[in-house]
């Protein structure tokens, strides 16, 4: 590991020759062998399909080169290895260990940080079983039977993401519901629609100072207290912090489990931020599912071709079309309703992680980096924003994700088919629709084609294929991350914003925030 | 009107000249004074603040010539007179006409459309009022309780976002809930939820023929009678939808109320297709209410003066941005979680109506047109991809959404503060931070600024506050279409997949279609 190198994307001789080549029409390319062929196993189940991106033999060529040149597989390698990888905050980067170890300790200062993990995680397994045992009751004496997980950013989005996407194909031990945003209607909402005397909260914070999760906790406390005073708040709420945090050493808590420095809030999906209201709701094995898939896609990701590598594979051509063919927008279509929040997901793991303009060494970089991510589910998506897609005038890569059979058990044949085979039916179509599109005299019913999209597929959306749903995608933008030669893992432009709302609060004499309190009546 | 002429963005005067002006620099042109003088009434209580854009007078002049050379308001009047501005499909465009007259008549042979539109909602109202006062019953006699509306696109996404918006603020006789995806893991996961005895479903389908829409009735149909024999589904079932539909002549409802061809899905919200649900949920007059809001913002879009027409100002701006300046890419970001899903809402409104490359009259436009849009609720959005808008590379224009008051009683002084101030201030304080930036030697904590926004802000989200925020919406996508000359009506790039997902179920041997078809399992 002591060989890798970090230099700029522009620095790169393979990126040189990526720009002379030129990529290949998608309505000449694309056929039924290349379906066929082109297609990765993903971990989990799942399969990476490229068919429809427009990258031939050539292109792939020099994408390998790339990877090569750029050290991709080594960078990653040394993070899994626990070398300090987010080097602005100066800390090692291990969301993968949480998932399942590789055959070698990491940690510093004599600490190993995967049995950190392991015995989190066998602590919220323990929790669990006295929950759903009712060996555990509120404060009256009732078995919980809704959580509320009080959180915001990678405490939220992730989190509700998966929980969305598990409810339809596992058995549900509690109901979970999520309070984010500090405007006050958002906790008065959900706490209308929840029986206090049966909910457990679970208040959700890294650091122990973040803002609108510690307004919220206390706004969720007044609540119980006045509209249910003979409900103890303490004993309806645990915490998922650090152990340095103020909250880790607070009595107001049934119960705390732990995180470190080590994940990032948007990569703390798979640790105890959202093991714990994945496990009450589901099971503890429900959880560990979810982590095995996401530890084969992360296994999956070692290797160095790239033909065989799904998560580096997807990176390259991204910063291929980003970087040369100028594709600043990627949307997220899944087919599958339960995925319905799973793009918003994306968006803070993707811009909040590659949205960056320094390079590693904090010096700019001259190219672009992270794209815009948006997303809705198919069909949905198709009767919104697709005339945009199909017609426009802007350049987007298209994510497709789809599955071969429904979450839940109902489905009839309705004018000779079932409602799976017609979603199905329109995903395939919309796949060929772009790249192939079609030609018309009526220029406003033509259709250019030349839309490039990759397609994630699998047997059903399981914890086990979810995992490494989501880990595909983390590694991804980890991948594209070391090629442009960023960190991926701080997020300092989320400081200022904060700092200038606390001085404004403070009494601030700054004229530009005290006209637009003004406004805004504060 | 019979002078209005139709020319290309690229072939006006004003525009080449606004091309020769410089931007000016957001960090220097920002003030306080100008803070408070920028601010146009918008309706509703809204003010449109754009003090934060980067627009001098010089630039706002020139603004003013393109209107005027675009004749943006004669072909506003236009429309409002009932010209046939859906080129496309050769439709008159009324939906501003379902929420109020101007005192002229419209209509094609001898019909007036506006006494359509007040006769619809007159039924609506004796409906709803015969639901709450508990006369109409579901079919084993007990009162209804919950609504699910079944449509997709424009017949879900504005009745969606708009329900939710109104909920916080709004005594509720009903709740609500949608089924739109085809997946049928969507319906499925509302009916485990609905009461089927107490509950009314809406479908919703203009022409009647809506794929995702009619197979979701039918999934419907079939559950009901399934788990709940006693239940009569056509005494549980209204349909919206045009009175030449297949639907309008069906006796499986036990109502239907019409929309007409000049009112497009995604304008839909204030006709039947919103009407319908939200006062069946609010009760009528809280949907008149939200009319009269939208109302007045239709009416204030007549001003030809560019500095007191917030819609049309806020219009040339984004294509100024998006057409000079190259940011291609636009946030909503409501401060308001009950806004949760206005954004998607617009981005339907907003990719569907301007996503086109040809021009009204079927030739190659040579320019972008309709921008992405994307967006999610603040404060939860500064956690998320905020890091992207403060220091990524990508050019992204703001829209910033805002209100004094909580619409739901809860909140309470933490720390000092009400959570309304807190979300608030952060409101503020992004606005200022993105325009001014801040200078920092370690480039990765540097803040570059120059990032514009534009404010809406008004007292409460109210159903009155709220239709005049929507109709700004599409009376700006309406002006902008006018200045790409693009038809904001049609929606041809939508055809395609549908009619390839047709071929795939009727058996093609397209190779592509079948592989794809294959590869999911279809």
């Amino acid at each position: 590991m002591a060989d890798t190198a970090y230099k700029n994307l522009d620095r790169c001789r393979a990126f040189t020759a990526l720009k002379r080549l030129s990529p290949p029409s998608l309505k000449k390319l694309l056929s039924a062998e290349r379906i066929k062929s082109c297609s990765i196993d993903a971990g989990g189940g799942l399969r990476y399909n490229y068919a429809a991106l427009p990258v031939d033999e050539k292109i792939i060529a020099a994408l390998a080169e790339l990877s090569e040149e750029q050290q991709l597989i080594p960078k990653y390698e040394a993070l899994l290895r626990g070398e300090r990888m987010n080097t602005g905050e100066d800390r090692m980067v291990l969301h993968h260990l949480a998932r399942g170890a590789f055959g070698w300790k990491v940690g510093e200062a004599g600490k190993e940080q995967g049995e950190f993990y392991r015995s989190q995680l066998a602590r919220i397994t323990d929790f669990s079983k006295k929950l759903h045992k009712g060996e555990l009751t509120g404060s009256t004496g009732k078995e919980f039977t809704d959580v509320v997980q009080i959180g915001i950013g990678g405490s939220d989005l992730g989190p509700r993401a998966l929980y969305l996407a598990l409810e339809g194909c596992c058995e549900k031990h509690m109901r979970a519901h999520f309070i984010s945003n500090v405007d006050p209607d958002d906790a008065a909402s959900v706490l209308a629609e929840v029986p206090l005397e049966t909910t457990l909260f679970i208040l959700v914070s890294k650091s122990g100072t973040t803002q609108e999760t510690l307004t919220n906790h206390q706004l969720v406390c007044h609540y119980i207290m006045e509209n249910a005073p003979e409900v103890d708040p303490a004993r309806h709420m645990v915490a998922v912090t650090s152990e340095t945090s103020p909250l880790a050493s607070s009595t107001d808590f049934l119960e705390s489990f732990y995180i470190d420095d080590y994940i990032g809030g948007r990569y703390s999906s798979t640790s105890a931020v959202g093991g714990t209201v994945l496990s009450f709701c589901f099971g503890a094995e429900v959880f560990k599912t979810l982590l095995r898939g996401a530890h084969e896609a992360d296994s999956l990701a070692r290797s160095p071709d790239i033909k065989s590598n799904a998560a580096l594979l997807d990176a390259l051509i991204g910063v291929y079309l980003g970087n040369v063919l100028g594709y600043r927008v990627s949307a997220v279509l899944p087919y599958s309703q339960a995925l319905v929040r799973f793009p918003a997901h994306l968006q803070q793991l993707d811009m909040e992680s590659n949205g960056k303009q320094v390079d590693r060494f904090g010096k700019p970089v001259s190219y672009p980096t992270g794209p815009i991510i948006f997303g809705e589910p198919g069909t949905n998506g198709q009767h919104s924003f697709y005339q945009l897609l199909h017609q426009g005038t802007e350049k987007v890569l298209l994510q497709f994700i789809g599955f071969r059979e429904n979450q839940r058990s109902l489905d009839n044949r309705i004018d000779g088919f079932t409602s799976r085979q017609k979603l199905n039916a329109n995903l395939a179509a919309q796949i060929v629709a772009f790249a192939r599109g079609q030609e018309n005299d009526n220029l406003n019913r033509n259709f250019p084609g030349e839309r490039p999209s990759s397609l994630l597929s699998g047997q059903a959306l399981t914890p086990e294929s979810l995992g490494a749903l989501l880990a595909h995608f983390e590694n991804k933008v980890i991948f594209q991350g070391f090629l442009w030669n960023i960190n991926s893992f701080d997020q300092e432009g989320v400081q200022l914003g904060k700092v200038l709302a606390k001085q404004l609060l403070a009494g601030t004499e700054d004229p530009l925030l005290q006209s637009y309190a003004e406004l805004l009546g504060i």
